[in-house]
């Protein structure tokens, strides 16, 4: 498989894809002359800010959920890469209104490393950080605190992102993100690799009729790879997976996101969204709200996930309904 | 090339995705008891209706502009295939009010045929409608009444949708939509082809290294195939052929559209926009908006389309600005 991608130099590739969305968009900015510290043209006062970051390949996460309503801004690394902690120290002392800051952003170990070093630096400067990673992806680990952060983040995201929009303390803030943590699973398969731009190849490689079950956004290994299954026996399989791993009974409220990798086309998106919506009213379990699109990618990797985030009260409605409007994301 | 795609048995594939977006989302409906008679769940009264229509496999075209400030129903064909003259007349018939109805789609032989058909049963049941089809496809043919119709149709559909819903007279909502026609014009290039479920395989191919600028979004042959080049030379390249068909002088304001054609990944729409962005900067034609995403797709194709409408008035600025929320795209 060749790379075929509409990019200039590849190692411009995260550059260039920035000067594009910042040319594109006047409600976002960089801050010390660092086209990769990402955050919200105008600091909001008053404010816990939220700041998360990643490896650039996710579009639309990390940067893409910058904006009203949910992130204030974002530390952007190389493709798959973490931004480093003063990259994330700039962006953090650029959005700080003095109420504080979360940290939210994927359980990786090099992001978990630039993160604790910025909080750490923000701490001489008397600024007060918390963090929480999302560590969604049921497949990765059996040990919830060892697994992934994947599309399910955007749950987090979108608590989170209105607790603070509403004046929450920092520790309230945290806690609506947290509960959207503990009641958020996903499980992702591949259909196709995708590739690193300055590697040139994909750095693994499936057969004509083959799937990876469980495969991460980063291409790590999953728990299965054989022949293509059908939406409906996906759904299942995924489903089954996250429904033993938290368990929602009849009645219960959920909501379901159905994530595109990449390359897989929204046609699939909502075959799949069918399949899974079929189960859940099978078991009756209610459908709170529905999303489906590109939520957390991998380039050009074709495959999806689902994630399921259950309802666990009246405030994860509100929070989940607030209009939020970003350069990615407009939700009214 | 194998199908890689995640769906239950390929005849079911138009149907299985309509039942997907109608469990995913309330504000739409079908009517007749046929699922591809799609159209906006609650009618609205006194205003003309704007219908499109067309094959399945280009989400969010067609039946994604459905929603408040946009269309107001759509005739859902097979992959690639026209709706009926039935389907299109039903859906008119459902969301019709009294002011007329706007028929809006792609120029397709299949489509006019029966969007035609449509206008002639609707005239029985003295019903006025008007058609106008979208044509901005430069490469597609030298005569600008011959070209295809691709994503610069949502122009059309923004301006004509915004005239309809403030009220505005049939004559006036085609009017807005001619206008909009005038002044859009889109390049494409395709890097992969795309396979049709119940086909199972590309009905062309492209190596590896290779491919076609001028393609169509079936996969119509377009003006030369070759090396893949970059996202510089691709926008230098498309927008020497809009900019000779369609002059925009120095000082002049447009719109840009950057769609991906599905497999293509948002970072490399971001980088293909800034290289859009830099050359009309250096040509001091200016910016109003610009946007970035899949708005027509050819399923799993791999490739982008450049889109450029000139703004003659303040009338176009405002229809392109009204808020407009769909299941498929909302704008604040």
């Amino acid at each position: 498989m060749a790379m075929k991608k509409i990019i200039n130099a590849p190692e411009n590739y995260t550059d260039d894809m920035l000067r594009g969305i910042y040319a594109a968009n006047d409600m976002v900015k960089y801050v010390n002359d660092d086209l990769r510290c990402y955050c919200i043209a105008k600091k909001k006062p008053d404010k816990v800010a939220i700041i998360t970051g990643g490896g650039t390949g996710h579009l639309p996460l990390f940067l893409g959920y910058v904006g009203d309503g949910m992130l204030d801004g974002c530390g952007v690394g190389g493709v798959f890469q973490s931004p480093s902690a003063e990259q994330i120290y700039n962006v953090a002392k650029a959005v700080d209104s003095g109420k504080g800051i979360l940290f939210l952003y994927g359980n990786y170990t090099g992001d978990i490393m630039n993160f604790d070093m910025a909080s750490e630096m923000l701490d001489m400067d008397d600024i007060e950080t918390k963090s929480i990673v999302g560590a969604d992806d049921v497949l990765s680990n059996a040990n919830p605190d060892a697994r992934r952060g994947v599309a399910g983040i955007f749950f987090m995201y979108k608590c989170a992102g209105a607790r603070a929009a509403w004046g929450g303390s920092l520790d309230e803030v945290l806690a609506a993100a947290q509960k959207a943590k503990d009641q958020t699973r996903t499980v992702g398969f591949a259909l196709t690799p995708c590739i690193i731009p300055e590697v040139g190849h994909p750095n693994f490689t499936l057969k004509d009729d083959e799937m990876a079950m469980g495969m991460g956004i980063h291409g790590e290994p999953g728990v299965w790879n054989g022949p293509i299954r059908t939406a409906d026996e996906l759904a299942a399989e995924s489903l089954d997976s996250i429904l033993k791993d938290m368990p929602v009974a009849a009645g219960e409220e959920v909501c379901v996101l159905i994530n595109g990798l990449g390359a897989t086309s929204q046609e699939e998106l909502y075959i799949l969204s069918g399949s899974v919506r079929k189960i859940l009213d099978d078991k009756k379990i209610r459908v709170y709200r529905t999303f489906v699109g590109e939520y957390a990618t991998s380039m050009e990797m074709a495959g999806a996930s689902i994630s399921i985030c259950r309802i666990v009260d009246e405030e994860m409605r509100k929070e989940i309904d607030l209009p939020v409007h970003t350069p990615f994301y407009t939700q009214i």
